[in-house]
This record gives C-alpha cells, sequence and structure tokens, in this order.
C-alpha cells in the first residue's frame, strides 16, 4: 500500500482527486516542445483540468493561449486571469452572446460557429465589447460530429463571418480522424483555395485532439493544436499508445470497504467518483495502480465492485489504493479540488475551478 | 418548443436541471402511502436528490427520517437540521469515524457494517459522541455487492457490534433483487432466529430500492423501505415500469447547437451533463420530451449526438429541449443547483447542496 496514498485518504478523506505536479510538468513540456518541433503555436484545452492553476502553468511554458469548450469555463479562466481564449463551440441565445460580450470586453476571445444560425446571432457580442469578435468555421473532415461537412459550405460560412459588423473571421477549426490526414489535408486545400478566391485568409488554422499528436506537423497549413488529455493522461490514452502508465499524472485515491467473498472486494468510488465512461470501450472502469489484475467490473454511485478472479494478491478491508482512471477529462468533473502532490509529498490543494460550469 | 424550457434556458442558461415541485410532491405522497398502507417506515434515499430542501418536504410528507450513502451527505442534511440518518455504508478510518462521532453528538445516526474490519474501527464514535452509535448488518441477499452473504455471518457480526461499548446493535439492512422475495425472506428469518438465539432483536430491518417498491409488504419482518428515485423518476423507472412518464419529476433543458446533416443533431448536453450511465442497458442517453423517436447516440463531454433518421420531426439549430435522464441520481450530481417549477411557473432554484460529498 503507498504510505502516501493512505496518508491523502487520512488527511483529505477517501476518494481523492491526486495529481503529481512533476508528471504535470513534464507532461506540459512535452507538448509545448512537440508543437515547437514542427512550428505550431500550443492551445491545451482546458476542459481537462479546469483550473485556472494549470492553464497558467501551460501558459508559463509556452502556450499560446487556451482552448475552453463552454462560455462559463472560459469566464473562470479570464477571471483568474487567462487571456487568448478560444472557446471551440456554438454560442447561441441573446443571454450567451451577452456574456460572451462582457467577457471580450477585457479579454481576447475567438469562438467557433458551424452554422449560420450561430453566426447571425454573435455579432451583438461584437457590439457590446466594442470591438470584433474573432470566430473559426468548425469544419468536420470525418468524424461526423460538429462543423461543416464541404469545404463550399466552410467558405460560405467565412464569408457570412467576414460580411457582419462586429465579427472577424480568423480561420478554421477542425478536429480530424487521427486516421484521415489526407482527407483532412484535401478537405483544408479545398477551403483554403475558396477562402482566397473570396480575398479571405485564415489566420488560424486549428487542429485537435491528444490521439492527434502522432500527426502533429503532418497537416500543412496547420498554425496551432489543441490538446486536452495529454496534461494527465489516463487509460484511454494508454490504450491509444499516446502515453504511458508513467506519464499518468493523476489518480484517484480510493477504499477499499468490503471484502464480501474470495474474488469480490469494493472500493468506495463508484460512478460518482469515477464515471461510467469506458474510455472508448476499456475493459472495466479503472487500473488499480496496486493490483493491475484486479477488474473494476461495474459501478453503483459510490460502489466500484473489483473483481479479483485473476488478482494473484488481493487487497483487504481498509487498504488504500490508486485508481488510474479510463477518461481523465470526466473524472475530474466530478470532483471540487485535486490534491496536488509533488512525488511522496504532498503540496496542497488546488480548486477545480470551472467544474460543472456547463453553460 | 416548450416555452417554459426556451425561458429556462435563457435565464438560468443551457443546459439546466429542472424539477416540477408538484410532480415532486406527488412522488413523495405517493411513496409515504405506499409504505404507510404496508405498515412499514418511510427511509427516503437523499442519494437521488441530495438536497435539504426535498429531504423536509419527504419528512413533512412523513418520512420516519433519511438514508444517505455517504458521511459527507449526512453531513450536509443534518446541517440543514435534519434528523434520525441512516447511513447505509460501511465507514473505514481515524478520520471518518471522527467525522463521525461529532455528527452523532447533536444528530441521530445510524451506519451499515458488513465486516469486523469497520465494526472495529465505529466505537471510537460513540465514545466522541458520548453516546452509543447505531449499527445495522448489511446482508447480501442475492445482489453480489456489499453485505455479508449468510445468515450466520450476520449474526456473528451483530454479536461483535453487540458486544462492544460504544455500539448499538439496530438491526439489518438489506437490499434484495427484485426477484428474489423468497429467498430474501429465508436469509431473513434465518438470521432473526440466530440474533434470538442470542437474545439479539432487530430494532430495523430496512428494506431497499425504488424497483423494490413492487415487493413492499412482501417481506415478513421488515420494518422501514428506502427508496430514492422514486422522487423524481427517470427512463430506468420506466423501463422496469416503476414509473410512468407523467411521474418523471426532472428533466434537463438543452439547446441545439448543431444539425450539420439531416439525420444529424448536437445538443449543448454531453457526458458532463447528463452522465455516460446507460441505465442498466437502455438505448440511447436520454428521452427528448418533445422528440421521443429522436436518439441520443453517443456523447461527448459537451456534446449528446443526435440520430435522428427515425425521428418525423427534427428540432432545429437553437430549439430547446427537454431531456429525461436513464439515471436520474448521477445526472443530479452533475449539477450545482435545480431550477424548480410548478407547472408553468418558475419557483426558484434549489442548490444540489450535497453535490460531490464523495467522503
Amino acid at each position: 500500500m503507498s504510505m502516501l496514498a493512505a496518508r491523502i485518504a487520512r488527511e483529505f478523506g477517501s476518494p481523492a482527486l491526486v495529481i503529481d505536479l512533476d508528471v504535470v510538468a513534464a507532461n506540459i513540456a512535452r507538448l509545448q516542445a512537440a508543437c515547437e518541433r514542427v512550428g505550431l503555436a500550443n492551445r491545451p484545452h482546458i476542459k481537462t483540468h479546469k483550473s485556472p492553476v494549470l492553464a497558467r502553468m501551460q501558459v508559463e511554458a509556452g502556450a499560446r493561449g487556451i482552448t475552453c469548450q463552454k462560455l462559463g469555463e472560459a469566464e473562470v479562466m479570464a477571471e483568474a486571469g487567462l487571456d487568448d481564449i478560444l472557446i471551440s463551440y456554438n454560442i447561441l441565445g441573446a443571454d450567451k452572446v451577452g456574456r460572451l460580450g462582457a467577457l471580450l470586453r477585457d479579454t481576447r476571445v475567438t469562438v467557433a460557429a458551424d452554422n449560420p444560425t450561430v453566426v447571425a446571432g454573435l455579432p451583438e457580442a461584437g457590439r457590446i465589447a466594442g470591438r470584433p469578435l474573432g470566430v473559426v468555421v468548425e469544419c468536420d473532415t470525418g468524424r461526423a460530429r460538429a462543423g461543416v461537412t464541404t469545404p463550399e459550405e466552410a467558405v460560405t460560412l467565412a464569408r457570412d463571418i467576414a460580411g457582419r459588423d462586429g465579427l472577424a473571421f480568423e480561420g478554421l477549426l477542425l478536429y480530424a480522424p487521427e486516421d484521415a490526414v489526407s482527407q483532412t489535408q484535401a478537405f483544408l486545400d479545398a477551403t483554403l483555395a475558396g477562402l482566397a478566391a473570396h480575398g479571405l485568409a485564415a489566420r488560424i488554422v486549428s487542429t485537435g485532439g491528444t490521439p492527434n499528436l502522432r500527426n502533429l506537423g503532418r497537416i500543412r497549413g496547420a498554425t496551432e493544436h489543441r490538446s486536452g488529455t495529454s496534461i494527465f493522461n489516463d487509460r484511454m490514452m494508454m490504450a491509444c499508445g499516446a502515453a504511458a502508465l508513467e506519464d499518468c499524472a493523476l489518480h484517484v485515491v480510493a477504499t477499499v470497504v468490503s471484502r464480501a467473498a474470495p474474488a469480490r472486494g469494493i472500493l468506495d468510488s463508484g460512478s460518482k467518483t469515477l464515471t461510467s465512461d469506458t474510455g472508448g470501450g476499456l475493459d472495466g472502469f479503472g487500473l488499480l495502480r496496486e493490483y493491475p489484475r484486479a477488474r473494476i467490473a461495474r459501478f453503483a454511485e459510490e460502489h466500484g465492485f473489483l473483481d479479483l478472479s485473476a488478482s494473484p494478491d488481493t487487497p483487504a478491508v481498509g487498504e488504500v489504493v490508486r485508481i488510474v482512471p479510463n477518461h481523465v477529462c470526466v473524472t475530474v468533473n466530478m470532483h471540487d479540488r485535486y490534491v496536488a502532490v509533488r512525488g511522496e509529498e504532498i503540496v496542497g490543494e488546488i480548486p477545480v475551478a470551472a467544474r460543472g460550469r456547463l453553460a
């Protein structure tokens, strides 16, 4: 049993969300170096950590700015002094556009849009702020989620943006499938050509995703990259080869509370602590560092049910363990604070300040 | 489009967690009446709503007390003046036992235990409080989760509890499978007989679960029932026949933010708003009240991906919809507040005060 984990359980309560700042710093530096190596700006996605403290570490390491997914996250970051924020999301509705305008007064903000309804609502933000709101066109090059699906639509939407008072067309936002480099390049080339034909240029071409770090530098014309998960890593990143166990900066300290049968155990961490996210179909709901062959087989809200049938050793009731989650971004969002450590030393607590900022 | 939902999105932001207090009150009254009809005390589980305001509604309707799953939830409830709290969980560790003792000073608290390690740690709570801590033995009558698995173990653990200064043996905690009434009865009868043989009696025999309401009154010797989900209901309760759509008191107000293709749409509510809980294997991640044949097919953290291929009508970008979640208990835990309505009237906000109290 890790003495540090047991001490954290005692002093901060179990379960607890723990990050090792040495590993965090190494992960931040690695991402920054990877971006610099290929001449891309680094714009890390704070949805993963939701902490201005950690965002500032990223900016101090060289990040150009940050990415947020929701307006509420951007407000928390701006309030803490972060600047140059890309909100990679369609902002809709007079209330949100009003908040966006207020944010834009003192903070450089760019937003994404993938349809004319969203674009039509945005100019009011620029009017409120007294300066134009930057907008990038979200493009779907194969993932079938948000984004216009053809270069023609991208150009049409860019012209719509460029033609409106209060808005400035800034470029393109991509979140390409990892195996679609050539198809993404074709989409991007056609879009840039179409923009040029109308006298428009993309100052920003933003690519995204931690698994896509393996494609970094392979999309000609890209200017920046958004990576979220790489600051902590998780089981999903290990499964896709983007990280090794020693790159995982975060774990959940949990306690075994029941051992009702030889092959069964229960952790005090269920779906309200770790989430039911399967990490894209992984086996089990997390990795126990001390018992790697124990399987978190299923959850109740406050129970993690361990299948210990394949584990040569098994934990006793009261034993404290460390769990690497399947998907760190959603796990962080269940907690109000991190316990920050460096190696075997407890440094203090860091609030998950933008947790629950859904709107 | 619901005018009220659109107004909530405007005034409180989208996504928003909404409860109809008229439906809540009807659900509370129905549970209370069901318990009274068969002579059982009602001890609703607050893990579902995590709100002292709603717990008080339950007590005012006649509930004997409340059930909490975590010590942190019980602390929030006691702080708000709720009394007679059952914590249906193994409490472990000197820090938690200390908190439990402090709680017990001014609040009637009973805890569950399913193993001797837990029991051995608990007497300190009674010593701190200056009065004995009530303990019930958690019994597993077929669900293979927490709980001793034989009547003999139950009796042994009860004797262990009864023999310790600072503890009082109070009875038994069951969470039986819905289809295991006779097997549960056999376990209970054998345990009660074994207790009697040692001069012990179970003042409390607590049964649990909203789906188990259909078995209410069928377990001879039961004294009380714990039901959580029935205060709100959800898709899971509809699927098992425990509720109809009109009994669902809670929905998430969400906005369609993208319609990149005719059969696709995106909601501003993803796994960080609704959770990836499948509700025990339901198809899709929620029911759109306005578009019941739309399917929330998958999630990103802030995106709910709609498959609209089977839906005769489809929502436009900007349209506000109401989603009944798969599993209401975990969805509530993602939000900091409810927007409370009565029919078409907005009443105000209610904090999800015990949200995130994991420890």
